[in-house]
């Protein structure tokens, strides 16, 4: 049955040999990789635009110049994340290039903090989308949570199916958006330029008293939340087709082109007709309605926009399990995120992000706002961690013409550090709680490598010296009664050893006499002992008289306790039976030095 | 830490020897066995007034006579109980009188039905107690499922502790139960005979219209429910001390008059005082404020009265269990009935009857009045079938002067056949349930038996031929490196046996040639096989190897799969483990012939 619904769900496990077949072309990849890049032009202008209206509606042609400085800086990212794909080619993620030049502990500062986010990132933009759906059908409102987790659940079982697959369907609605955005920008344009927009404009360059430089920083933070996303190419290179490094150099451009003409011209379309950020309707909204009246083409470029907001969350599920597997490779998180699933992802991964961006959208209650600004600084943190690192890198190896590349991760790195801190200074009631959550996971990676270290220091062995040492060999056998399992058992010990002890426990004198006579007349060629149990307990003297014979022969023998168990034909059978084999073995079980061996009897009616 | 709480609240554990310590002297018994029979007084009155009060107040001094009628059947069920207790010195409940004489399925109805009655009674008199205590505290009203719970947690740990110590607790409130029953017919007689009474009874004697022999069956049977909880002494004789039938016997007589005085002198008092059933009164509080007006003397009976409700429950605790060992003891429950625990009660029986009537209050939330029916019919179910098996006992043997035993026996049959016909009749809606849990809990018996007498069956041996036979002995050893755990773990086996294989499962050619390599540079004295999984499954190759040993081999040798599992230091290092050997075991234990050892290996750090 769950087989079944697991095939259905999931597909047909894969071999390991068809994992390259797995691997993306440019096209599929760009859909994967860039819809959270992608999706952040339906707010990054208007983030600027709120922070700005705080001054007044005049001051909203800052938004021109400010829009072109997102842009420098989204060049100077993709410039820089270019460079890092060619310098590492098997996947360079801020975890990486970090490590890599900063040492391990700058690594873990990068790697927790994008862990973090990637979670972020999930839990806010399915709940962004679940907004948008909202505020199209207000009915479904009170069912905000659910319409959330539903989202997250169909995005994890898609990558729990695979990369491509989930590529597949997801292709559409990503180029979708890209052709709803630019319809809208050549239907904006062509009416500006045929002079049918009436809206008035703020006067452009007109100094507008109460603007500060504070001010004009922040709504430049805020506009750069539309760079969120960039870095997932760069982490994902090993999911390239071959050659990978030049097809991922090539998709990065591709999405940062788009990214760029998209960004820009919304926000030059949003100054040239005048637009305002309103409480109930987004700036895209504003500009489509005034370009083609709400019509079918509206309601169309509404609909996809609030798609991709969704589909973000997939870059975080393409991204995530990569990472995590990086960092469990390094052995800084458990194994399992390393084991690749029936569908060649690393399913662990991709469990572990659905599951805890989903208790964060339930702990939330689907309010996820506040975790916006935590989110981009969860971003910028790393960014500014692998600018940091590429600095270091061109000062290390000075290749051929490394001052250019140099030069332009040193803008970078200035550039995402000022961002960070002006997050940290005027968010920091949003974004203090990094300060717990990265030393927390910090800890945590530390405390998982000790340990991987300590194991293998333990389970280190010379193959030449350290060879398996013959012991003698001790069976300890607790039977409760003369039976078929008893006998069973015996045959099964005395097959592995000579020494061998059958234990009874029994509750009063006349109950053990009665047993040992009838030891003696059966005669099975086993040593009977008998305890009495003044407590009624059968674990407790048992594993005594375990203890004794341990201490008595350890140094020359293995003491192996046999427990039969039996096999019920149906499940509540196994109610009718004291589970006192189940007790007994878990009492033993942390002892060292002895081993059992549970004999099982399967019962047949 | 949980050892330290249960000690706390049960108490030491006890040796088996102080079991005799353990038996009750009749004042303690009273105690215990009586507070369900003594307490129906504080409603069987009424039971009978409210049926007849739907005629009209006239027909109210019906109650006299029948009240002298459950009077009567009260006094021949004591007679036949008392005949029961001499017959079945070790314990003559209804399912043991039933069974011995008619058969075991009578026996099992009788049996069954009393097993859900307990929980009834434990279910109705909780909340009826909790009822009495928020009538007087109406703000206690919203929280009555949480009182009626806390008061069955009480019972169960009281009971938990062991018998003698809830006796000496449960003592007092009986005592003082009778004690002010004994003072409100003191005080009323007393009125009544100086002429201080003023009320005007019912003219006695007059014919009422309306009155029909149907009705009047009605109200009799409804003062039966009064009768509910005799049976309890006859159940519990082991727990009464030497010489035990003697003792209940005598037990049982003092709290039949006792229970008898109580119950003629209330319906009287409550007919001269012409006291009329109220909805918001009980007739008991009614005489009570009547004669000794709202002061401290009606406080006391009317919080004594709501006491011994509660305590009406206790009678389960005691006679539940010990009818669970008796069915358990027959093979028709499972065996953890028989176990004693800590303190030598039977534990599981307790926490058991705790468990389902807790239950019972949340389904029902608190409003068990509607199962008094189905309570009462529980009941006289098993009364009716014991006088059966009793009448025919007294015909079968024919001892000297089985006469007029039997004539007791055959009116109390009839009797209590009536009364359980009238219940049928005129609560249908009621107690139609019985019909479905009766045949249920039957069906439940027999399949439990069958389970037991097929096992026994499948266990039992010849002690003059069927000895162990010695057989060969192949191990297989799953690693997946070479560390000391697979080093420690084929020394273990090679103490065992010399025929090992340790089996490698790698995913790809490079890792399988590595490590036969590495196995032939260390050469531990054990053949390597290596098996190749092209779907990532340790689990699948492994399982299919063995069962290609087992069929190769299961003629002549024992199979043992021998899995490494590391012990841990702290919980949370379980999580850095894939837990491939707790899957493997799993999945291994499912066949027969594998035994499975686990080698424990203990990590240092």
């Amino acid at each position: 049955m769950v087989t079944k619904l697991k095939r259905f769900l999931i597909g047909r496990p894969m071999k390991t040999d068809e994992l390259t077949e797995e691997k993306l072309s440019k096209l599929k990849a760009l859909a994967v990789l860039s819809s959270d890049a992608l999706s952040s032009v339906a707010y990054g202008t208007e983030q600027i635009l709120l922070v700005l209206i705080t001054v007044g509606a005049a001051a909203l042609w800052y938004s021109i110049p400010i829009s072109f400085a997102v842009l420098g800086l989204l060049t100077v990212l993709i410039l820089s994340y270019r460079q890092t794909i060619y310098a590492y080619p098997t996947g360079g993620g801020a975890y990486i290039v970090a490590k890599d030049n900063l040492g391990t502990s700058v690594g873990l500062v990068a790697g927790g903090s994008l862990l973090v986010d990637y979670i972020l990132t999930v839990a806010v933009s399915s709940s962004a989308g679940t907004d948008a759906i909202t505020s199209a059908f207000p009915t479904f409102h009170e069912h905000r949570v659910m319409i959330a987790l539903l989202m997250i659940l169909t995005l994890t079982i898609l990558n729990l199916r695979g990369i491509t697959e989930s590529a597949t369907i997801l292709m559409y609605p990503v180029y979708l958006f890209v052709f709803a955005v630019f319809l809208l920008i050549i239907g904006g344009g062509y009416q500006w330029m045929t002079g049918n927009v009436h809206a008035q404009a703020p006067a452009y360059g007109v100094a507008v008293p109460g603007i500060t430089l504070f001010l004009l920083l922040k709504a430049f933070s805020s506009g750069c939340s539309a760079l969120t996303g960039v870095e997932a190419v760069s982490n994902a290179i090993p999911n390239f087709r071959d050659s990978a490094p030049r097809n991922a150099a090539i998709t990065l451009i591709i999405m940062g082109v788009i990214l760029g003409i998209m960004f820009i011209s919304i926000s030059l379309l949003a100054y040239v007709y005048g637009i305002a950020p309103k409480a109930d309707e987004t700036v895209v909204s504003q500009i489509a309605s005034a370009v083609f009246g709400r019509g079918i083409i509206y309601y169309f470029i509404q609909a996809v926009t609030s798609l991709i907001l969704f589909l973000a969350a997939n870059t975080a599920f393409a991204a995530f399990p990569l990472l995590a597997f990086m960092l469990s490779k390094d052995r800084f998180l458990p194994n399992m995120f390393m084991v690749r699933g029936d569908r060649l992802g690393f399913s662990n991964g991709i469990i572990f992000l659905g599951i805890f961006s989903a208790l964060l959208i339930i702990v939330s209650e689907g309010d996820t706002e506040n975790l916006i600004p935590l989110y981009a600084i969860g971003v910028f943190v790393p960014f500014t961690l692998s600018q940091t690192g590429m600095m270091k890198r061109w000062i290390t190896k000075k290749p051929a013409g490394w001052l250019l590349p140099f030069v332009i991760n040193t803008v970078g790195m200035l550039t995402t550090l000022t961002i960070t801190l002006i997050f940290l200074i005027t968010k920091f009631s949003q974004v203090w709680m990094i300060f717990l959550f990265l030393p927390a996971v910090i800890f945590a990676f530390k405390k998982v490598n000790q340990h991987y270290r300590d194991l293998a220091e333990q389970l280190r062995i010379d193959l030449s010296t350290d060879k398996p040492e013959k012991k003698g060999s001790v069976i300890v056998i607790p039977v409760a009664g003369i039976t078929q399992v008893v006998r069973n058992t015996i045959s099964y010990a005395q097959s592995l050893s000579d020494d061998i002890v059958a234990v009874y426990v029994g509750f009063d004198e006349e109950e053990i006499k009665k047993m040992e006579e009838k030891w003696e007349e059966w005669n099975p060629g086993v040593r009977l002992i008998t305890l009495r149990s003044r407590y009624r307990s059968i674990v407790r003297p048992l594993s005594k008289f375990i203890d004794t014979v341990e201490w008595k022969t350890s140094a020359t023998d293995h003491v192996t306790v046999m427990i039969p168990q039996f096999i019920t034909k149906r499940w509540w059978h196994n109610l009718l039976h004291n589970q006192t084999s189940l007790l007994l073995r878990a009492y033993l079980f942390a002892r060292q030095d002895v081993k059992i061996t549970t004999v099982p009897y399967r019962l047949k009616k």
